[in-house]
């Protein structure tokens, strides 16, 4: 059996959650890293710690940022409304300026401490619907970032940022999970869930998943509070 | 008169604010990110608020991070000795993991938001000293994550990180900051500075500090507490 080690950025989502539910069926020793930067919907943290404890992670580390005061998105800004869906091509009102940056950066940080040269981010292609920071591209500089940084780096390590579901369809990702014996009920997928984890259904964010495990053909366990 | 505005990393010490300086002399209106990362020497968040006032910032914000629990450096953990001096080409134990690749994260978050192009950050590679994430190349690779990251770079306006000290010695830089009325009497580099500020004398950092005043015949107005 193996012991190399892995971080895992968890949002306490669908797609997260089948990354950690991957990474462990290639037989990593899990690491999860999770973030509370003010977000409104806070219940993805207590998602984010079942579902590491449902999948067998070693740790699971909550860091603060207080991105709250910067402003900029209706997912740290009250002030702005979070819409119903999305109005096109644009980059929606709900990106978080430069978010995977500052995740990624905190993760390589800590993977360099655990000597894990392995990260894994649940990006992908289909759900990017405007996101830049989710593109194959971005991924790729930053994994040049990450072993010019480092004293691992220097010293000929190489670290790999890994996005197994960057080209998967949400459908796709849904019935991985569901083989790898994720428990979708934990997940949390919506831009405004309630305190209980219940979803909105009308956002972006819901609907996608929604119409995933309608493609996918497996009863959805959501739970929405209308 | 310009109103471009910039984004400047500032850590409180010499170098940091000699670059606020030099953004302000081009004519940059100024906005200066510091980081409360749980460091030890705390004065140096006193030191950034105090040369953001005198130098002109627009706004000083204070991001808190909790780097805290993960560990792996002498300036987070109080159970690791900070050494009187480096011990020779290997990389420090003052090196905190991915610490300028988060910090430059969270400034293009907020650079992106205030809809500033230029980020500014005083590494340099004569104090460079065995951290990796000071070497131009590091600079290089996150100027290209950040045009990959953010609306702003598929919109296409460009970012830049602006390392203005990379290729100067010490005494430069003071020379440079004096010409341009930083008063360094400010300024706090100690590794192990008090909460007044005064500094140990004998840390790699301090010890760099020193011989910049001597080579650049300036006197040396930093408060040492023996």
């Amino acid at each position: 059996m193996s012991h190399k080690r892995a971080v895992i950025l968890l949002s306490g989502g669908l797609d997260s959650a089948t990354v950690l539910a991957s990474a462990r069926a290639e037989g990593y020793d899990c690491y999860t890293i999770s973030f509370d930067y003010g977000q409104r919907h806070r219940s993805e943290l207590d998602a984010s710690r079942c579902i590491s404890e449902a999948l067998g992670a070693i740790e699971h580390k909550v860091i603060g940022i207080d991105l709250d005061g910067m402003g900029g998105s209706a997912l740290t800004d009250s002030s702005l409304d979070i819409p119903q869906a999305s109005s096109g091509d644009e980059i929606p009102i709900t990106y978080v300026p430069a978010r995977n940056t500052v995740f990624l950066s905190l993760a390589l940080g800590w993977a360099e401490v655990l000597q894990a040269y392995d990260i894994f981010i649940g990006v992908n292609d289909v759900d990017y619907s405007g996101y830049p920071d989710c593109r194959m591209e971005f991924i790729q500089a930053f994994e040049q970032v990450a072993n010019l940084a480092t004293r691992a780096g220097v010293e000929g390590r190489k670290f790999r940022i890994q996005a197994p579901l960057q080209s998967m369809s949400k459908a796709d990702i849904i019935q991985l999970g569901t083989q790898l014996g994720v428990d979708y009920a934990l997940t949390v997928s919506c831009y405004q869930a309630d305190n209980k984890g219940r979803a909105c259904g009308v956002c972006d964010s819901c609907q996608l998943r929604r119409q995933g495990f309608i493609n996918a053909c497996i009863n959805d366990p959501t739970r929405y509070f209308d």
